[in-house]
């Protein structure tokens, strides 16, 4: 029943949601610095008289919902960050800040968590246990908003986190979902190779750095080809290469920077001393120095089985999911893997191609768009799952 | 006696001569844009009613002085365009042009070739044969000036050809020769290698520019280390390589340049055939595009023989020549080879360190000097050679 | 019920299949010359009066056991060659051929398999269904006794197939199974370089057939790295590497010879390809020639979702199965993979390791072992599954 | 006067000559073991009453003429060794002995300079000086019996040293000379990679030695193409390469072997640290251990200017002398070189190429053959040098 209704509520505020999507996609701002957007949100939820705390661990804000009876503490995740891309469409809500653009659909996550909580908070009198509404800060930008907001306490009490992300490439209408790893840790590596230059046509008085990147990089391709196993997934890219001179010059050092891309922590480690001893020895055999970075980025977003298996059987009560399917894991990085190291929980993908459209525009890309239709679709699959989880049995497993 | 007579004549303009380059130092013109210091060249010659041809294939000038009795046509050459360097030294006599410097020595080659000539102008009664007095344009910048000089018929009747270049990396007193390969051809590269940029994270969606153009650089040292036959001297070296991007991505493409040098004309040829070679088939193993272009600079300077020894011989009648010395081969590039294709000759060092340096500063730098006294040297021994040229009996060979 | 009875049956009889293992262990036949085996297995049938077919698609043994109630159709298939191995165990049931042995299990496997035979005999009359005993020949070697086996119509009728291997790295009491992909497709290449001998100080006479291998090996690297997407597993592995000459001299010819493993068949097709492309690209940029051959070994072992949900199901009621676990996909090979290509079933491992060993001889290993209580733990989940399947509902699923 | 009649005098004995070849190139014997050919040598000049050495530093002979007038002691060289070749020749005198042929022309050094012994010590009376014939065994097998005769005084009161090699590349009537390096120091290496094996499926769990072997390979390129100066000569070949496997494992080792030549002691000390740092960044970078030895032959063979030039000069007065030639260095090996440290001296190259043949066989080829006339020629160069550097002027040169 509550479930039912929480469907028809979401649906009569479809219309609000999209309003206020929009609004925040002319107004976007880049990761911490998102001072009107978090001022917005506090906003809505004054306005409702929800309890809302503002400046967790940054700009982050976060809005808790008791229900009246006592149940479980389910924390649902939306972040609210820009990126600094420059708008290329020709939407007439088109982002007001030049260089600055909602890219990736946050404004989405965020209008899609704000109606939900609006609508639950309707509801806390048929409601059992709480709902701890998580609008993050800085997700794009490394090290992100989550760590801190946890630092400052969003997660106490928690029981579970649910989290999606509005997903271009996805039809309209699909959930996908994954056990285990879904997302990958993504870290920036940066060698600079000191060779020593001279002129072109006298090479042995020369340490010749381009020879030298080039056998590195080279050498570097036998991490994933022959060191890590072939069942775990890991990219080492060498995306950046910059050695400029005159032609006639032997170059005096090269600037190489580069990801990885891991899902497990020991394959991750491995690779950061595998790169290390690769640049050593490699450096050894051409008798030069160097200088290696290895920054972590957000580690691969891990998700518990048990609240997968419940997020995926949730979807059968939501009408407007048409497919679900299991995702093949993403290389890319979400800070959402911060919050499954301290509590249980899933992240999902919530499909949202445009419609009439083939191959729609890749996240990050400066015409990106969403299907609008996909805010209502998340918000009904995020809410079912909230509620439903109220009459999860308690597990017994002692291990998260 | 003749000799004599020359020597002690250029002592006695010495000052003349030094005054000359410390004037031209100060006037620095760039390649191809030398018209003052063409006009100062030519105004010198009228002035003292010398034979002179301007504009000779552009910005060159020719003198001719004819001695009294019939003989051999000798030419001398020397070249006076100077160098895009901002001058760094405390001289006096300091470059005026911003930006613009002798760093070369091509000042002190004019002040030797126009006292010279005065100086031949003054003895032409006891002269037999002819000079020709080439002032060549443009040495600095392919294609030089030499060729359209030749083309424009500057060597007209010539049988010899001598030119030196003042050597600061030797000491003042030396004079070094060289039969057969004197200077190395210089040649440039550009590749560009065309892969197919993406996300970093997805390697198997793109054709990674940075990997292949890394195996190309690998690949290319073949040449030299298997390919060329190793009493044969050639570089190949890569001496830009730049792949710039952020470093999530995988490159796009990936740009190198490079240079060759050599002294043989089939290496050189083999040399560039090889390189296409290799770029075709490292490509074709990535599945990816390119463009190659090769660039022919100067030809290598190849000293024929005969006049090479005859030169050698000379020397023994200067002196101030306290050593002489066979060169080691420059892979450095000179468009004196030219010459050499049309007419006998021979292209050789004139020390030029200065006195109380213990490391000079190499050529084409800010602080490069050069020994005033060499220009002396280089008169004395340059006349010299054309008045013994004389007396040098007709030579049977065929072939040049 | 019935599986209980199954079971005590199967207990009764655990002397029996370690008699039959020890007898079949001593007397081990090569892939393809498993002649007496073959008789071996045919005589227990016909003792025992069951329907049995010889000389199935070659050495291999077929008996059918018919349920008095009609049923579905299960296959059970056991593997019974040996292999090229001379035993180094002390073993009292030692291999009484030299250099020959069961180092795989495969003893096991046709113990297990004859006793529960015989046991669904003696129950047939409480049975539904018919019980398919497929006791293959030549698993060890390609093609392989799979693939002619079904074309002698083993699978007539079959509407789902079983099989386990004894797993000595597991320990006893786990069944480990895995949806999809379980075993790699084990393919060979042959490459053969051939470049162009000569004295090892000549090297611009030659084609140095050791460099360009030596280059080969590492362009072959990408394709793993670079070219596979991070999500599909792959392996491509050089494992012999031939260019044997006196110190002094260049190597005329290099070989080369490898595998590849892959899940996919499309990673598969995509390998084969890449490999030869890159081969041909070296080869053009080395201007030399090549022989490539590339041979299929078994495909992948897809497993089928249902069915290996189905025989997890059924380990519950298997009271020594301790535990159960999800197997991370082997990149050795297995050509049980033709038979999921024809009807559906699941193939998956049995722990088999030896008692008070901390880690066991790999399989294939000279001293190689299992724990023989791990035959009637398969036969235990075997059967039960062979049984439950009369109960499965028919599937609705057009696509196998 | 003299050097007529020597020349006269050899004419005559030419059918001695070649019949004393002829004889020795039946008899072959190996390096080291050349005992019955030393006894024949030494037999020669006992027949003759000249004073002879034997067992000089081994099978080395040496036989000591003195001229009637005092002057210059001149030493002159032969080799006479065998090689472990089995001739494929026609010839009547093809040798006798399975598996050992004189395929190098060591059988025609030893006749030209026991013939030219002969005719000097005929020609006593009108001589100055004194003429050491040095008869030296083992040149083809390192350490060679060079050093080994020096060390046992076989260059005691010598002036000056020649040699020469009769050289079937060379038309016959060609001297072909050189001033400083005429041919290579020849080293040779071994390197084993001490990787870690494995399944062919599994590379995580080792060290990939084929791999790392071949990323060697390809970083040994750069010594030549860009570490040594481009003016110096130097090889550096990998002729052996060795890690034979089944094609579906990971090899555990692999083994290098290969050869450096080099002109210049600097160079070649360089090569050898450098492989060795080479080898150290390759293997540090693999993680991996390894064997590395480098073992020195012979030393480039340096021809002093002087003598060289001398040399050349005399070739003008042997009239079968047709044509002169410089050398193109050679990157073979001779312990001539070893003489040359401790006396002025050259080493040249004497013609030899068979009539009638387009492309002669090489050195080393059981097919080789030498055109006897080139005896005659080697003989009267030789003399005619020893004779005139009787009137060659005291050097006042202090260094050698």
């Amino acid at each position: 029943m509550t479930i039912q209704t929480l469907a028809q509520k979401l649906e009569q505020s479809f219309d609000e949601m999209v309003s206020i999507r929009r609004y925040l996609h002319q107004h976007p701002e880049l990761s911490f610095q998102e001072v009107q957007t978090a001022k917005y949100i506090a906003d809505f939820y004054k306005e409702r008289g929800i309890e809302v705390k503002e400046n967790v661990g940054g700009n982050g804000v976060v809005a808790r919902i008791k229900g009246k009876f006592p149940g479980k503490t389910v924390a649902l995740r939306a972040d609210f960050d820009a990126l600094p891309i420059n708008e290329e469409t020709d939407a007439p809500y088109k982002s007001k800040v030049p260089g600055v653009m909602h890219a990736c659909g946050h404004d989405g996550h965020t209008a899609t968590l704000l109606v939900l909580a609006k609508t639950l908070n309707e509801m806390k009198e048929e409601l059992s246990g709480e709902y701890v509404m998580i609008h993050q800060h800085a997700e794009e930008y490394a090290p992100g908003g989550a760590i801190s907001m946890i630092q400052d306490g969003c997660l106490e009490g928690v029981d579970v986190i649910f989290g999606t992300h509005l997903w271009s490439p996805l039809e309209c209408g699909t959930i996908s979902y994954r056990k285990g790893p879904i997302m990958a840790a993504a870290d920036r590596f940066e060698i600079k190779i000191k060779g020593y230059g001279g002129h072109g046509a006298q090479p042995h008085k020369t340490k010749d750095a381009i020879v030298i990147a080039s056998q590195l990089v080279m050498n570097l391709q036998q991490i994933v080809s022959r060191r890590v196993d072939p069942i775990d997934s890991a990219v080492v890219t060498v995306g950046s290469f910059v050695a400029e001179n005159a032609f006639n010059v032997i170059a005096d050092s090269a600037k190489l920077s580069g990801t990885v891309r891991t899902f497990n922590e020991d394959v991750r480690d491995f690779i950061e001393e595998e790169i290390d001893r690769i640049v050593r020895g490699t450096c050894l055999a051409a008798g030069c120095e160097f200088e290696y970075e290895y920054h972590r980025g957000y580690p691969a977003v891990v998700n518990h089985d048990e609240e997968t298996d419940f997020l995926a059987d949730c979807t059968s009560q939501v009408s407007d999911v048409l497919h679900t399917e299991i995702a093949a894991p993403e290389m890319g990085g979400e800070d959402f893997s911060y919050y499954l190291q301290h509590v249980k929980g899933t992240f999902f993908f919530t499909g949202a191609k445009p419609d009439d459209v083939e191959i729609p525009y890749p996240h990050h890309h400066p015409k990106f768009e969403i299907n609008e239709k996909a805010l209502l679709i998340a918000a009904k699959t995020l809410g079912t799952a909230a509620l439903n989880y109220q009459n999860v049995e308690e597990q017994n497993s002692v291990e998260v």
